[in-house]
């Protein structure tokens, strides 16, 4: 039987999937990321869990279309070259396609985890049935991909769909992992939330439910949104201006991209309709009235299936 | 002979030209447009137009594999439907792409001048060779393009690439022809260059080379250009900032699109090297490394010609 192969890999699990051609999932499982030795052993492992799996969804390695593979780091799409992962202890730049080919004879496609998720949701998930969308996937940093016409966009070097990298910080009050500062991540991150609440509390706003957890250095987004649910000054003043950040990028994405959809995912997106509710309030006022027309922001709806359906849709997109 | 014919259609003038299959420009030239009786002659002098020419390029209608015709308006693009274009007295929706077909029987295929524009320096102008690119078009408003893979971007309701409304003025100081407030093109087209100029002049910064051009009202962008080149302090405090935006807005682009060009064209672009040099100066290090490196910030190459050009490729991508 045809069947499409899709892994999301990640520092801890790596999620795997078998599909058929038409994208019906017909099986998924995790195995454990072993990420020792320089993560030398992650792509066997993953070749031996599918080759596991073979008697009971009917496929050998003739029948495999392809496999799709989501990696936590920046890839040179076109050239199926990963650039380095960290979670994975893979510090080398590695062409991840051809060494899966050679190691399971299967045809491979790779791209970065955001990006597959993003393709994911918006084949499968909350976009399902529009070709415009943009998630935004809001956890410890900012995450996001970009779909367009129903295909990723993927840029000059494959560093499109960066949205947690777009500039709205103007004052540049806090250092980003990328080395700049006034990225949406510093500011709208779990990380980002830390950072306002603190920039916040060291200027004055000290009357807070938070006051313990600052002094003790055991702050954390989600503390922060049940303060702001009980109505805390501190707490609501950082969720009004990560809505306030994310809407502005929001906007230009808006007038760059004018999608369908925006698709909140990960953590700091559990806040709720608190936080959309904000991020709408900012977002239409600032942005062109043509580009948000028929836009809407809604929720994730696959979780952590979005990037297995991403990558298998990629085989589809491209190997099939 | 198969041919392919293009079209540009501005208020004064149509740009026309008739291209070999291979997209190798044949001949072009001008035709006034008859903006009067509600442009309703525009369409129909076009073919015309190509009707007359027919001879001298061994073309008859069988032959054409079809038209692109850019429009100075917003275009659904997955539609054919220009909503509208102020400057031909087109007010209402037209499906224009059907209109022409039916007084032709030439297959038509309609978008935006701007996006043409981009699509045209793309493959055949400055962007030659590069799959990724960005237009912007500095003249009495913001325009803009974006081509990604070799395709331009229209998003949901084509409204994409509308770069000139990207948010970029937290302050909202003034008032955008969209109806919003913050828009690029209110701080970096001729327009915005004013808009800035008065207001520093109003804030208290009167030595100038242009104190009577505002006092007579008779301020111009090329006026503060050429202030600007002598030194003259308001003048570069106004080239500054267009800079400063103009940047934010490249550093936005750049995270979600990463072209390998910026190209910019129209009329504030021809402030040339003082202008681009201080664009550099502020775009780099407000921007993701990844998704700045290789990328350059060029002049566009093609002026009038671009449109035409991208008209003709539209016919190559969508009717060939």
């Amino acid at each position: 039987m045809k069947r499409i192969l899709a892994a999301d890999i990640g520092g801890t699990t790596c999620k795997l999937g078998v599909f058929t051609p038409e994208l019906e999932l017909l099986d998924k499982w995790e195995i454990p990321t072993d990420i020792t030795d320089e993560g030398s052993r992650i792509l066997e492992d993953i070749h031996l869990s599918f080759e596991s799996k073979a008697g009971s969804h009917e496929y050998s390695t003739e029948g495999i279309i392809g496999i799709g593979i989501g990696v936590p780091g920046p890839v040179d799409f076109n050239n199926g070259i990963l650039n380095g992962a960290i979670n994975l202890n893979w510090t080398e730049q590695m062409a991840i396609a051809a060494q899966f080919e050679s190691i399971s004879g299967i045809p491979a496609i790779v791209d970065n985890d955001a990006n597959v998720a993003a393709l994911g949701e918006q084949f499968k998930g909350a976009g399902s049935g529009h070709k415009d969308v943009v998630m935004v996937t809001l956890g410890t940093g900012v995450g996001g991909g970009v779909v367009s016409n129903g295909m990723l966009i993927h840029g000059h070097g494959g560093a499109a769909g960066e949205i947690g990298h777009i500039y709205v910080d103007y004052n540049r009050r806090f250092q980003c992992n990328c080395g700049k500062k006034g990225c949406l991540e510093t500011v709208a991150s779990a990380t980002g939330m830390k950072n306002l609440a603190l920039n916040y509390y060291e200027n004055g706003v000290t009357e807070t439910l938070l006051a313990q957890q600052i002094e003790t250095d055991s702050l954390s987004a989600k503390s922060i949104v049940e303060a702001g649910e009980k109505g805390d000054e501190l707490a609501l003043k950082v969720i009004d201006e990560v809505a306030h950040y994310i809407a502005v990028a929001l906007s230009s994405l808006s007038a760059v991209t004018n999608p369908k959809y925006f698709i909140l995912g990960g953590g700091v997106s559990r806040a709720g309709r608190m936080l959309i509710d904000r991020i709408e309030a900012y977002y239409r006022p600032i942005t062109f009235p043509p580009a948000y027309e028929n836009t809407e922001i809604i929720m994730a709806e696959l979780g952590n299936d979005a990037g297995i359906y991403g990558a298998a849709r990629l085989v589809k997109q491209f190997l099939a």
